[in-house]
């Protein structure tokens, strides 16, 4: 799904999800066309994905090279078993889930000003309660420290979406499934019933 | 780290982890050399990890044509705030977690026998509880389904694991760190504080 193709509402929901959820996979591609894939913490911020590492490190090599990347971030919600839709066969057992997949290239970002901006960025997301020097390229507590790291941008050429909660179901399954997730109640399953509800066309305003 | 450089526990640890955790992200090339990222069910097994898909997926096409793919797992457990090893500065906010990479080939699994031993690991992994026929290609009311999905084996040619839980702490702010995980106390605090014990080199037997 190309990005342009997102109803605002639905980029809303994208947008909301990337900024509760810590952490991301890059996929970069190596000299010998090999694939890698690096998990990260990230921020989504004007419409572009930043992550921060050692400058000297393997990635930081492998996008210099090669600036085509991916990034994806997923979250499971509840494993829904087979017995749930059918007595007998195991093929209906699947999982609930929401995935957003980019496709994009890789930029470091050199001036030290954005790099303090997005990893003030990054403290506000991950440490939302504070208890810090607000970070500020200028405060030479921080400018040492922000000459050391890296910071990349990935720009995303296209972004997808999948919120997967049944919504492919007919209603009577639909039903069926949102009320034994009621029923066994353990881990993220009323959250997953929630989630059922919201994005099922079905219910829908 | 080769995988041969693990030490046996080393190796029953990561075994362990990749059993628990029910999902990883693959990552391929497409034919122009652009990464691309998936989240995936999966098991693993006899070396090997295994997942399934839509026989026409766009996956199994570009493993077709570029079958160099890599593999990686990871769970994140707590952030780590700066507050608990700096009053004034962000730098040292972090996050422990386990992480799984491992990079090698794949293959379309094609025996129905094999095929159906694969998916009945699945159902045993994700739906430990049973509740189904267990999957066997033999049983005609599986022969179909089981023809009808591809499955695909990643043989890994290098695996890396990673656990970070502080062990380049010293001992007193290692001390700090797990005394104020006790004291927060909030989502995977207490487990986190345990495998901060189980894997610092201070701590082990």
């Amino acid at each position: 799904m190309r990005r342009k193709e997102f109803a605002v509402e639905e980029e809303q929901e994208m947008i909301t999800f990337l900024d509760q959820y810590s952490f991301g996979f890059l996929g970069t591609v190596s000299p010998e066309g090999e694939p890698r894939v690096t998990p990260l913490n990230f921020v989504y911020m004007d419409g572009c994905f930043y992550f921060h590492g050692s400058l000297a490190g393997e990635k930081m090599k492998q996008i210099k090279q090669h600036s085509l990347v991916s990034f994806t971030v997923a979250e499971e919600f509840s494993l829904i078993p087979s017995f749930f839709s059918d007595p007998e066969l195991a093929c209906p057992a699947t999982s609930f889930f929401k995935s957003v997949m980019a496709a994009g290239y890789a930029e470091p970002v050199k001036e030290l000003e954005i790099k303090g901006k997005v990893l003030q960025r990054f403290m506000e997301k991950l440490q939302p309660q504070g208890g810090y020097v607000p970070i500020d390229a200028e405060d030479p507590r921080y400018t040492g420290q922000l000459k050391a790291v890296a910071v990349v941008r990935i720009v995303p050429e296209r972004i997808s979406a999948k919120f997967k909660f049944g919504q492919n179901l007919n209603p009577e399954r639909f039903e069926h499934i949102s009320g034994e997730l009621h029923k066994r109640n353990e881990g993220r399953d009323q959250e997953t019933a929630e989630m059922m509800r919201k994005y099922c066309p079905f219910h829908q305003q």
